[in-house]
């Protein structure tokens, strides 16, 4: 999971992927970097952290150049490397390239293999370093090999690249993950969501679409759709929880999505309660919408401090659930002696929501109730969510009863699967469930269990 | 402003002073620091920045013993210094002393001239230096030479101080600032706000009331009322703007007092809009107090990037307002064509109001009406609120069409000093509303435009 | 034991400060300050840690003024701390000091204690914040008032302080510790030693001498001789070890003086060797002069790695005396089978010279004659060598023969008491040579063993 | 250049890696590296800065596994990049590399054209990368395929690798840089110098010869000599300037090597002066050499401030050649009215040298003459020694007399390359003498003028 960002045409270039970046920090906590270019020479900066610490003014006026790609990457338990840092940049006699990817490669370990066979030597676990193999193969860098390179993926790919004076942006046929095309004075951007654009003021033109090849460079933009056609199958979960609510998704607002399956929640469940709540920020827009179709009182029971980092010292003793309680404290005259609905947006592990709840209860919350505004998350997901293996999804080896029982609430009401497609003002045909329907779009290869070149080496 | 705890009788003094900070730093975030004490002899560390820049692990084990205080500090603008930072700490003949202090001592610069007269030297601009004086001028460290000491203070101080075997928390008799009481175990906690406790677990036993001093060691817990009597008068912007809204403070519920103004405000004008949207998060409560009250329905209609710190790289072109964009993006679906009703918990300058306004009119909201949770903010405040000198505050030269028309609302709607007063539960001569009516409870000094230490020298 | 360094009359006063500092770097690794003034305004900064881990060029250009004093301070064990860092400042009605001290006061318990019971508090246990009370007591800023509080102080002094818009350089009766006037262009220049001249190419006047007050302003330059006249007593210990051999201090170049001491050993005893080599690089000059006097060949049988700084990871087993050996190296061809003279400046507790000797053997050397450039040392310092505690000094305990075969050596040289006072090319009275022979020059107070402040509190 | 290290079968292989390369610290200050395995595994660590700034007790600790290999990298003008840092890792299907590489290959570039040619893409300018990529083209990782890949290879390396359960330590058929072999109990080492094995104290066996390969593994040690036979041309470098002076290089100590320079200088040149002195340190011991052989006194007349870091402010304005004067401060009294003789290792450029004299001639030097222990630097290295180009190779363009003049000395002597040669204990066919002579033992590429990898991209 991750966010990716790219400029053309601006000599502001990686000051403004800097603050695309800014807004789309949500998608990556982990690492962040930024690669400009001229044309001719690319310079880039990566590290580790959130992009406050990992760039500086002087550093962002070093890149040079009028175009830039950056990206900012998620962390995923285990495989936290200063080697997995994006962009990938590759130095070739045929050219000069920088690649910033947001998904995963279902072929990834079978490309690699192919490609060591034939010689190749990998330093990352990144899918990114595989197409950058795969986009210097070819004999020249021009469109045709960036075609037949990006024709070998399968899986989510969501790529902006810079090779030599071109900017590339891709999508996969499925669409999985989102990506979108904008304008400011003159100047191309590209960003994985809309929020982006908002904070430099850029203009969105539209989504680059599923099986889309954008090449931008002086003289023109210029569209291919050169792969064989799928069905669309976007990521749901984008607008369940992972993209911003002020961001535009697959042609869907975020916050009016999530305020609808709010709504549908209290269309599909009658709930006596008195208030309804938030888990925040998350759940915010669902809760929101079962207030308005429940005419239920919406609260902020729990209130968030904003000041929690990842650094947090945890005491070893004496304090229970302490990062949890850190994170959110529970506003008591609000609750007490109240039958309370919390809003959430998802349960995956349910530690988290049980120590929640336990907190709420604590306070003086006389019955908990919990509605949860997807249904039950029953697989794992192989193009870029990073969700726990299945054994450690509650929902895939539980009843709704035994989670409800295992979270400690009064009842547990999961959002149906046609009520979460019927939320979003898009035909639902065009999305991915995989995870709460096993319904895969991508055929997944033998080695799935083990797909992800992270666990492989 | 500040944050202030303390804890007495715990082998993990240091670490819950740390956790409790971290409950309050809200209230400061230039600087923190944590004394501890064995009774025998002070161990400290401070520094700038948030708690977690400050403090690591390894720091927090090293201060040991069972008693401790911390302070969170606030930044205001031009004196921060290392200097500055709080507790204060004395090693003295007569005994070793550390002293985390939040408020305003009116007769700082007159104690200061006095005690210098004397022979006294000044290493900070701290009024806890002062105290710190006073306390060691007396010939023993016994309780009478503190009530001596703190007898001589005007203006506004909430205490905690170590005092050899001692922790010793006071009020002063108007009880500005607020202070509260609780236990954990066995212990006893003393804290700005009750939110300190609930992180902790500790359980709220009480205010410490307005001119107590209370002397706590391992014998006993007693309390004394030694200052002459005065009328309560504590601070009401405590309630409005600066105490999170999960803590108790004098006696009241911070978020339910902020939910009345806002429906106070609803009963007080009655504005034609489609929307009621607050200002995040500050105006939260009041927008859903209004929301209810009103029948309006409430949106979130701008998001908050939770990842603005304090070291971001400014563009020093191309992008207006930045600052106040990166902080809050509008939701252009939600704002498109609305009137929409904006809840501000107060206004200051008006400017940060203003962009934000103008960037909800750019994102296509078709009127833009404010309501503000409390009255025109006229006159500064000489007991810890920092706000800028009656120059820079812009009711206190405007009328509130003028500042209507500065901001480019459609209608400006400010709640009256008495409907403010009524909202909170508890008598309305209790408080302090200088900044709204000039009434100031603690007589001023003559030299009272340059009153702070800070800018004295 | 500590450098300091003051400038007047230069609007680069605080750059130079950073410069000459750097020459007197030697003199304290443990923490560094500068603080510069305009005549009315005091601004500084410190820090712990090498003068270049404190300072930036930012830091520097921010020190505006054209006065400075700056002081690099000592690591002394155990009272590392933040708060003892130099120069002191205060901020007084009366007006700004800055004090920059090297020595060590004998009465500063009492003075303090004395100070404590008419009000004083304090925060830091350095010397200099007794001397800035002392200061500060006095009614007016005059000269009378600097000399009343100077003239109280018992011990080591050699003081460059700002007082408003006088820089002031005093040293004590005995001349314990060096003190240097120098010019540059139409500046002044005060030094611990005359090596800080030189690297910004200031002119050497003279010493500041015993018992001299001086006044510089932008009017004139004023020596006062207030004090009670008293014998000199000047450290001779700067010229064995602790002084630069570039530096002229007291007087005589320290070079010189050095291998005069080498020279002299050779004198007093004659050992049967094949080379003579010394412990790099405080030995270098006497084993010089040793080779010199004696004809024996002048060896580098030690080569000294530069790279070993303070936070050097050392292995917990596996590699015995690793810091001595990671330190210097033996040259296995020189040593081998050879009678070797190593020239020691002085032995003090002895661990670390037998860890080497160790070392030379295992290298190959046949014998291992040590000759040491000065007497045993069986006396602590009160006057600010940080010499250990008597119980910690070898020769204070054993006799000659019983360090030999501590330090496993085939025999072992101490130059004469009498042999190392006429090394030096001035009159022999005219030091202090306590901790050779237990005759103190200043009185001690009856709480000797306990004077130091750092160590009462 | 470089220093390489490697350790098999120990526990503790990283943390005496660590040791080792400390040893090695002089031999590169840019970037630092450790990378250890168990066999079937590698982690690795690796940052910009001296190891002291790279490496923490914890980061050693978590580097598991009984081999290692670390490197510490020179600092070579503007190529030093983050991505440049060795070990250089790769993670293969065939099994897990990793390489530290000292020296320079002449056919880097073929080498990497016709690699990208086949596909390879590379995201370092080092060489190291290059031999990785042969390393893996062939089908297995056994023996042949380490001899085929090696063979492919022109120009100067050392390498100590680890592959899979292996650690090969390999040399050029020239033998041009160090590489030797140690024993610690029961586990092998291989350093750049001998000084590392002196510092863990493990026992010097022998060199690695020219052209030959060491495999070690857990059954055996293996030596193949595979390549096709040349002659040895050592650099005669490492014994004038590179190497510690403790080191055994190529078989002759270098601290009696840099003597016997010296000795040889006072044998081809009889110049009258009073003393001679070093350029501290690197001329200390041709100066004693020379001092001793003609019976001039050998004096320290320059001391070394040991604070000079790379991060030193220097002043804009007022202090001329303040970068020369910091670091060697001339001993006024010891050059005063003197004829001096100086010895340099070496003149590169002459900028830094001309200061100096300057210098010595203003502390009152009445004449200043040089001995150098080499002969005129005339051409540039491309084996790994990083001298400017031969533009600015003083010694390129004018004559002794006009470097003389240039210099500001009274007498300049050069030794003779013949004096040089004979000098070092060792035939004088096996030294490469390049840079003297231009009499390049490897055939130089055609693009020879830019045949450093890091000068093409």
């Amino acid at each position: 999971m991750c966010g990716i960002f790219g400029m053309f045409g601006n000599k502001n270039a990686s000051k403004l992927s800097y603050l695309g970046l800014y807004a789309l920090q949500h998608r990556g906590e982990e690492s962040a970097g930024i690669a400009s270019s001229n044309g001719s020479k690319i310079t880039y900066h990566k590290g580790m952290g959130l992009l406050n610490d990992v760039f500086s003014e002087k550093i962002i006026n070093s890149l040079k150049g009028n175009m830039a790609v950056g990206h900012v990457r998620y962390s995923t338990t285990g495989s936290s490397h200063h080697k997995n840092m994006q962009p990938f940049i590759v130095y070739h006699k045929k050219g000069h390239i920088a690649i910033a990817h947001n998904g995963n490669l279902t072929n990834a370990f079978e490309l690699r293999d192919i490609l060591e066979e034939r010689g190749a030597i990998f330093q990352t676990t990144m899918d990114s370093e595989v197409i950058a193999h795969l986009l210097t193969r070819s004999a020249e860098p021009r469109r045709e090999n960036v075609i037949d390179a990006l024709s070998k993926l399968k899986g989510a790919f969501s790529l902006v690249m810079i090779f030599n004076d071109t900017m590339i942006g891709a999508r996969d046929t499925y669409g999985l993950r989102p990506l979108c095309l904008g304008k400011l004075d003159g100047s191309y951007v590209i960003a994985s969501e809309s929020c982006a654009f908002d904070l430099i003021q850029a203009e969105f033109i539209r989504d680059i679409e599923p099986g889309e090849i954008l090449f931008i460079n002086k003289n023109k933009i210029e569209s291919v759709k050169p792969f064989e056609k799928t069905r669309q199958a976007s990521c749901i979960f984008e607008h369940i929880y992972f993209s911003r609510p002020d961001s535009l998704v697959f042609g869907a607002n975020v916050y009016l999505t999530r305020k609808e399956l709010g709504r549908q929640l209290a269309r599909e469940y009658n709930v006596k309660c008195d208030l309804v709540m938030p888990i925040p920020d998350s759940g915010n827009c669902a809760a929101l919408g079962y207030s308005e179709e429940s005419n239920i009182p919406y609260e902020g029971g729990m209130i968030r401090n904003h000041y929690v980092g990842r650094t947090f010292i945890q005491p070893e003793q004496g304090v229970r659930d302490f990062r949890v309680r850190v994170k959110l404290n529970p506003v008591r005259p609000v609750l007490k002696g109240k039958r309370v609905m919390v809003i959430e947006d998802s349960i995956v592990r349910g530690t988290t929501c049980r120590a929640r709840v336990k907190t709420l209860r604590e306070s003086g919350a006389k019955e908990v109730h919990m509605g949860v505004s997807c249904p039950p998350i029953i697989s794992p997901c192989f193009y870029g969510i990073d969700f726990p293996t299945k054994k450690e999804l509650i929902a895939a080896k539980r009843t709704v009863e035994e989670i409800r029982q295992y979270i400690g609430l009064d009842s547990l009401h999961y959002l149906s699967l046609d009520g979460m497609l019927k939320s979003i003002c898009l035909p639902k045909d065009n999305f991915c469930t995989a995870c709460f329907s096993k319904n895969y779009p991508v055929k997944l290869p033998k080695r799935a269990s083990k797909y992800i070149l992270e666990k492989n080496r």
